[in-house]
């Protein structure tokens, strides 16, 4: 059996990310840039004023040593978006506001606030008078042309992820579209005569089918597309024809059906739909029988995925979900374009004792508290089908196979789920409100 | 002029959260649960078997002096999903799958990597040999009905976050709908004459709108519901339309039209619309102009939202970045029902000297590494309008409003940006890969 390490690799050499393809500005929040991107633009596109103020010479103010009190005639006014106006000489100003061009002659803003403005015909808008022994230098709240952004350089490296703070920056640029890695395709198959659909009431034998409403939300929260293909019975037929459907998607998940009990057909199916074996069972806990395989689409397959990764996972769902985020989360960033996937993990103390085995990793419910260290808390669970555990847990601790004693205060490492309020940097665990 | 803390405190007071609605189970992903959710079930619904095996009567293997091989008739096998069938003695065993229910007489359950299976008419599914000295105890193996969930048992409280794992509980206690806070919707306005859209190449003295399409992709991050009201021209009647349809959202957000320039149209359009100034202008770097008010509708005003908060964001995409994440964000967490929204804040070193004043706090653009301690690079910036340094940042460092020179080495609290492969947790700045 192979190590939770040896799995991770060979899923990830198996998954390839999608090629690229153009989509819409506000469509690319989220994905990988697919092309590097250069500015058509200079930006600023002009000389412009910082600050809403009176646009001058710096000659006007003279030396240090000087301590007179300036008034200069305002000879026009220009807001943003407007054409400079006037022509600024050492006896005059231009009022401008934040984001103006500066106008010619002039090489420093002085804010509003520091000047005094009166009606006065010595100037077409009144004059503006400066206290005595204002220093004002050259330069002093103008942005040059080009100082952000200079046309024809390249502003984002294909590869990057694109985040609001991108968005804004193609936009600049002029990217109304842009290439990205579209996010992948992910079809989603429990699989058992024992499942019932949540809006009913399970009968003697039945449970509620939690893994599938559960699978669908970890993969839209990994930023897959989801396909719910519904329930797969334990019908050699319906579920051949259920995986055939599920193969036109990059990753196919089923839950169910890969332990080792005789009526076990996911593996069958699977075999006989073209996929090919590449691990069954890792030395892990919870989480033992996983199945791994690969179909690799000939011409013939019109329609499908050039490839579909598939993973049979456990039908109980704290194992399905340690499995999730081990292999899944990790081979859907992967296909999104992330170039080196990684579970979040961070050091903890314990503060439970807890009784490691050799034989397999352990994967544990745990709640990290932020601190220094992170106090880590191990939630009580009742084996692989408590859901209940994991509502409270923030993270899962992990235990490498080795027969050990933990005791409270050893370091532990833990990955963090992926959450929002749950998350040990928000809420309760941060370390205050702003 | 207040605070940065005053001005958080001034909006979360006036942001409500939202009231409950019911939504399909798949919508509930993300949102705050809305009422206490109780199981209509006992989980598991039976005694059932965690493993593949052998359902015994731990009393056939004697006590633990014993060391005789035993040899049990298989009467029956059980999936999951069937029936119990057989009754277990001590001379008997029946074969069960993982999930299957426990058959009466059986009180433990051995696994079936444990046993071996013969061919062997004294059983009528073959019999099964156990290895001289193996331990079974009671219970072994088995989940009692009812150890994970209790019927009428309170499984999830009003107040929490819907992530995955509490998607698979609702769908495991029935609730195929369920009452939840709905995400608030937030229109977004960017303001002035200078803007052309992204399409298009800007003419002397124009710049493009990039607020409009980051101030959409922050509200959509943050978890709002996004309409886009294009752009707001510095035109009386036109801003004042643009102005009225965003009142019918939860929050409206302006860019630009806030700052001292004379044209600054944005306050007097919103007090004449009914918005309350409650405060102009913070004592924070960038985003000072910041103006906040709030609308409450009367009863004549229908389809429009029972409030509606409104942001005047400063019009250079820097400073509207910072202001979105210090105030803007955590009104959308309150409105959708988180009790006491938070910006993510960690401590680091600094790895660059900075000069800070006492005027106001600065939130200056940083890189934080993941480390002990975290280092934390400042990111050359060239002013509010440089949209280069945000994309090269994942945190804000904060500065608070005082004299002082900071030096290399010395700690500073960072703000933490939400990110996917930008955050300090993942990617390069992990520990370690899996």
């Amino acid at each position: 059996m192979i190590s939770a390490e040896q799995a991770l690799q060979l899923v990830l050499d198996a998954a390839q990310p999608r090629p690229p393809a153009r989509v819409s500005l506000a469509e690319s929040l989220g994905r990988v840039l697919g092309e590097d991107v250069a500015s058509d633009v200079d930006s600023p596109p002009h000389d412009k004023s910082l600050v809403d103020g009176y646009a001058v010479s710096a000659g006007a103010f003279g030396g240090r040593a000087e301590n007179r009190l300036v008034e200069l005639a305002v000879i026009a006014q220009i807001a943003a978006g407007e054409m400079p106006v006037g022509k600024v000489a050492r006896s005059t100003a231009v009022r401008v506001m934040t984001g103006a061009p500066i106008p010619e002659g002039a090489d420093a803003v002085v804010m509003v606030e520091q000047a005094e403005w009166q009606d006065d015909p010595a100037g077409p808008l009144g004059v503006v008078r400066f206290p005595q022994g204002i220093q004002v230098t050259a330069g002093q709240n103008i942005m040059r042309r080009g100082a952000s952004l200079r046309r024809g350089q390249v502003v984002l490296d294909c590869g990057i992820s694109i985040l609001p703070a991108q968005i804004g920056l193609l936009a600049e640029v002029g990217r109304a579209d842009v290439a990205v890695v579209p996010p992948p395709q992910v079809a989603v198959l429990p699989t058992g005569d024992e499942l019932v659909d949540v809006g009913f009431v399970p009968g003697p034998g039945k449970i509620r089918n939690s893994n599938g409403p559960m699978l669908i939300s970890l993969a839209r929260q990994a930023g897959a597309v989801v396909r719910d293909l519904g329930v797969g019975r334990d019908d050699y037929p319906q579920l051949a024809a259920l995986v055939h459907q599920g193969l036109h998607a990059d990753i196919l998940i089923t839950a169910g059906g890969v332990s080792a009990g005789v009526r076990d057909l996911v593996p069958q199916v699977l075999r006989k739909a073209g996929v090919a074996q590449v691990f069954h069972k890792v030395r892990l806990k919870p989480g033992k029988p996983l199945w791994f395989g690969v179909r690799r689409a000939g011409v013939e397959d019109q329609g499908e995925a050039a490839s579909t990764l598939v993973f049979g996972l456990p039908g109980n769902p704290v194992s399905s979900f340690v499995c999730f985020h081990l292999f899944v989360a990790p081979a859907i960033a992967r296909l999104a374009g992330h170039p080196r996937p990684t579970a979040m993990r961070v050091m903890g103390r314990l503060s439970d004792p807890f009784q490691q085995g050799a034989d397999r990793a352990t994967y544990h419910p745990a709640w990290m508290e932020h601190g220094d260290p992170h106090a880590v808390r191990l939630i009580p669970w009742r084996g692989s089908a408590d859901l209940r555990a994991l509502v409270d847990a923030n993270a899962l601790a992990v235990f490498p196979a080795e027969n050990r004693s933990y005791q409270p205060g050893d370091p532990v490492e833990c990955l963090l789920l992926p959450a929002g309020q749950n998350s040990i940097w928000s809420d309760q665990a941060v370390r205050r409100t702003l």
